[in-house]
């Protein structure tokens, strides 16, 4: 089944660019409808262009009451029939209207193996600085659906990676991508699919 | 090195079972000197009599005090001169004087990845019946040191499981325990040859 996408993004769009990649090689059979960007420069919106894809810079910051904002993007999803919202490292919050309207529709991909190091404060970077100053020695990624918390939805896949003494933040954070590039792309097959069945918290895979 | 350990165990102790073996096959060096339970009727305890190891049984509940208890202890270590203390599967908490005197001297097993699922009200089969509520695709078993928290010390050895669907907690369970076994030897073999550095949170291991 091909879906409508949007993705939501705050920054370089490395997320964005793994998904771009997988439908331009037809791995995927989905479209990316829009790219929506809560910052003004996000490097992401630049590949989008690149690429021939819509998109658009929306902030809160711009509209007079949240009810605004959140009508505007609704109608934004509305317009472009979107199916799926995929949040790419996107660093808003997304509103409840479009949380309960979107329900089980919106995926986010985390850098770490949930519920460890997410949650309020756990971004970017700061991830895997975290994970170092605690000194686990074992870290990944989780894709996982959207509800009204922070980190909080159904886990959809998880990756471990298993870290040595010596790797540095930006070191951990660049094997990690890889990781979050690989599931992410492979959490989409598995959506277009319709191979998960969501099971309270447990979401399962049918092979 | 050989060292003289003291393992604690409140159960059927089969990852006590895994270090006996290890010592019995000459892949450790070190001698079990005492085995002590704070359950009475402890498996573990049947285990380290059929190897010829000596036991005891030694529950806080029949002193007067905790200091009582503490010294009593503090006793038996002393006697017979324990270089380490393995918490394998041991409910109990171990006395805060106790942890001072063996500072970094005293490891845990723990069978999930921390800091996901630990602390107060994680043990036994609850970890895993949490860890399928929660849904997460991968868990793992812990080695670390023990401070005065609950499963708060440096972590030393971590090893992610994969979990498939279908698996029920008892299946998991038996799984991690494979981890847990594996592990636990491997860090009572970096710390005989020395190849720990602690690091603050973060434990180093000298290859």
């Amino acid at each position: 089944m091909s879906l409508n996408i949007a993705v939501m993004i705050s920054g370089s769009g490395s997320n964005l660019q793994s998904i771009i990649d997988a439908i331009e090689k037809n791995s995927l059979k989905s479209e990316i409808k829009i790219v929506i960007s809560n910052t003004k420069n996000a490097y992401g919106l630049v590949r989008a262009e690149k690429h021939g894809i819509k998109s658009r810079y929306l902030s809160k910051n711009n509209y007079n009451s949240p009810r605004e904002y959140e009508e505007e993007l609704l109608e934004i999803l509305n317009n472009k029939k979107i199916d799926l919202i995929v949040l790419a490292g996107y660093l808003g919050i997304v509103p409840g209207e479009i949380i309960k309207h979107y329900k089980n529709k919106i995926i986010n991909i985390h850098p770490s193996l949930i519920p460890s190091f997410c949650g309020k404060g756990f971004y970017g970077l700061t991830v895997h600085e975290k994970v170092l100053e605690y000194g686990v020695k074992v870290t990944g990624a989780t894709t996982h659906f959207v509800d009204e918390g922070v980190d909080t939805g159904p886990i959809i896949m998880q990756e471990p990676f298993k870290i040595e003494d010596e790797i540095t933040a930006e070191e951990l954070q660049k094997e990690v991508l890889k990781i979050e590039h690989k599931i992410l792309v492979e959490t989409l097959g598995l959506i277009e699919n319709k191979k998960l069945e969501i099971n309270g918290r447990r979401v399962l895979i049918r092979r």
